[in-house]
């Protein structure tokens, strides 16, 4: 818990008095005042944030957590549980979504091993810090205990601190686990207050009958731990999993070092509201990358304050999302970094009325 | 007329028949089916304009036409009329909003002077091929004459032409013209049967009462010229402006070679749904880049059936929402393009339910 603990006390609030000084700078830039629109708005929080007049994202990268669910027992993905070592393999060999939409947005993408059921050999780009070899099945006890949420919420931070120390200057957020998809609409549920059926989706795509039974089990899971909505940690260790307390762990780590995050969609949106109940200051941090097809995840980001930057019915996780709003964050600290001001161009700024 | 009409006669439907052809490998990609939702559709789009099975965007265009209103006398804009030939300087030194996302998109900026008040010296990067100097006020009479809109037409079909066989794949279109807001929601009223009021905004930032006059002299400029609505060519010539004819032109000439076109915001629509009206099937080439504040562009966007791509809240035009939406655009075609399939990644693609 002490890295857990230094690291919350390190968070402050963003700097919203930098606000003024990137906005009076956007005001002269040749374009009608706020024409910009969000592009503006994404260059005024990256200056809050990183407490930096004139920031810049040379280093990105997003991170992909990748975690097994015990929770598959119960049927509620559409996929084999073995699929989610296929695919951090596919990550390494730079097939995946991910890998294309982060080539596009020039970040880099880590892969990292908290918690999938496999062995993996040394690989390069392959971050291996399993913290449990899938999570339990939580429709029948807790998915972890107490000192395994807490330790993979320290392995993000880790990576957060490590990441930051070597320059890079924006993280994503992604993940990979079959079965993911429950967990993180139990934690929405827990969360946010809302019910079960009121934020489960059908994830990677199962049908009407199997969605009925998704919404029981979570139901199910979260009767026999009655997580406490209070207690971050307890609802993580309840109901899991391994990826979202990594997601949760680099949100934290990253606003202790003064990171900005942008996070992909439901499962990272669920680690960002474990983060959120560990420290609500985290929020100024964040970014949110899209809104998802998953009903949950709405849910998530209004707790949060948090307005999606795209909205193109995405729901493949990985950090696809994050990549593709990296891109239009960029764009708008471009903006500001590159466009010429009035005084500059010798455009008039005279408004007539 | 002989250019335009050859020109519309080579406009063919987009090969529809394509589209399965793209799905089918889009599903066997190392993602559920449709996971990476609207991506996949920009991408089977691409396949169907172009008729490539893997095209590939390596050289990308925004042009940005710019031309001058006689209606700016009737103080409908919040800037004098000297800016839009400031800002054309602007763009050829690289200092403007479009400059900056174009680089951000890997798109090279062509900048035309189509019909500005200002005779500019011969400059790098700067498409000298004006028709009028300056429109004439359309609350007293035609914008120009029917040679002058045709004329504006048929330069746009021309650089299409030219940019097509120097092998650009995709275009983005934009404008700079103080006051060419006006006749943007003068074609969005005249062309969807709105009410002007409905389809009038505040441009680059006006007050309620300029507001308010604006409306009133477009409902004037209407009456009085009583453009046909079905004659797309005499609603260009009674309302204006040149930048909205080079434009259509634009996407005529796109259509007729197969090219893909990213629509910006209102005034670039406004030129679309000239187009649009001469020949209904260039609506299979358009990308409709964003959702712009201005209230006239929702209502042209729904006439020819096209959905934004993102929604930032931009209203500075120049083609700044086509350079964002660019990068979308090409992240979906990279998926298509670069993502494993199932069976090069031994990926298991058995789905269980």
């Amino acid at each position: 818990m002490d890295v857990l603990n230094s690291t919350v006390n390190k968070i402050g609030e963003i700097n919203e008095e930098l606000y003024a000084i990137a906005q009076k700078r956007l005001d002269n830039l040749t374009k009608p005042p706020g024409s910009l629109g969000r592009l503006e708005e994404f260059a005024r929080r990256l200056v809050a944030i990183t407490e930096n007049k004139t920031p810049i994202l040379d280093k990105k990268v997003v991170f992909t957590f990748a975690g097994d669910h015990g929770v598959t027992e119960e049927g509620v993905s559409a996929y084999p549980k073995e699929v989610t070592a296929q695919m951090v393999l596919n990550f390494i060999r730079g097939g995946a979504g991910i890998n294309v939409l982060a080539r596009h947005a020039g970040a880099e993408v880590v892969v990292v091993d908290i918690g999938v059921d496999y062995d993996f050999k040394e690989l390069d780009g392959l971050m291996k810090m399993k913290v449990v070899r899938g999570t339990r099945n939580f429709a029948r006890g807790p998915a972890m205990t107490k000192e395994e949420a807490v330790k993979c919420i320290e392995t993000g931070i880790t990576l957060a601190e490590g990441y930051a120390i070597k320059g890079y200057k924006i993280f994503g957020t992604g993940d990979m686990g079959i079965g993911n998809t429950s967990p993180s609409s139990a934690i929405a549920a827990v969360l946010t207050g809302k019910k079960v059926a009121a934020v489960t989706g059908k994830g990677t795509g199962i049908s009407d009958d199997s969605l009925r039974k998704k919404i029981s089990t979570i139901e199910k899971g979260i009767r026999i731990n009655a997580p406490d909505p209070k207690d971050a940690i307890d609802v993580l260790s309840k109901v899991g999993g391994a990826e979202i307390g990594g997601i949760a762990g680099l949100i934290l780590g990253a606003a202790a070092n003064r990171v900005p995050v942008i996070i992909d969609g439901l499962i990272s949106t669920a680690g960002a509201m474990i983060a959120f109940t560990i420290e609500p200051k985290v929020s100024g941090y964040l970014f949110a990358a899209h809104n998802s097809v998953e009903v949950g995840h709405k849910a998530m980001l209004d707790a949060m304050g948090l307005k999606p930057i795209v909205d193109l019915n995405l729901r493949l996780g990985e950090g696809t999302g994050a990549a593709v709003a990296m891109l239009i964050i960029e764009a708008g600290l471009k903006i500001y970094r590159e466009m010429a001001t009035f005084g500059d161009a010798g455009v008039s700024d005279e408004i007539i009325n």
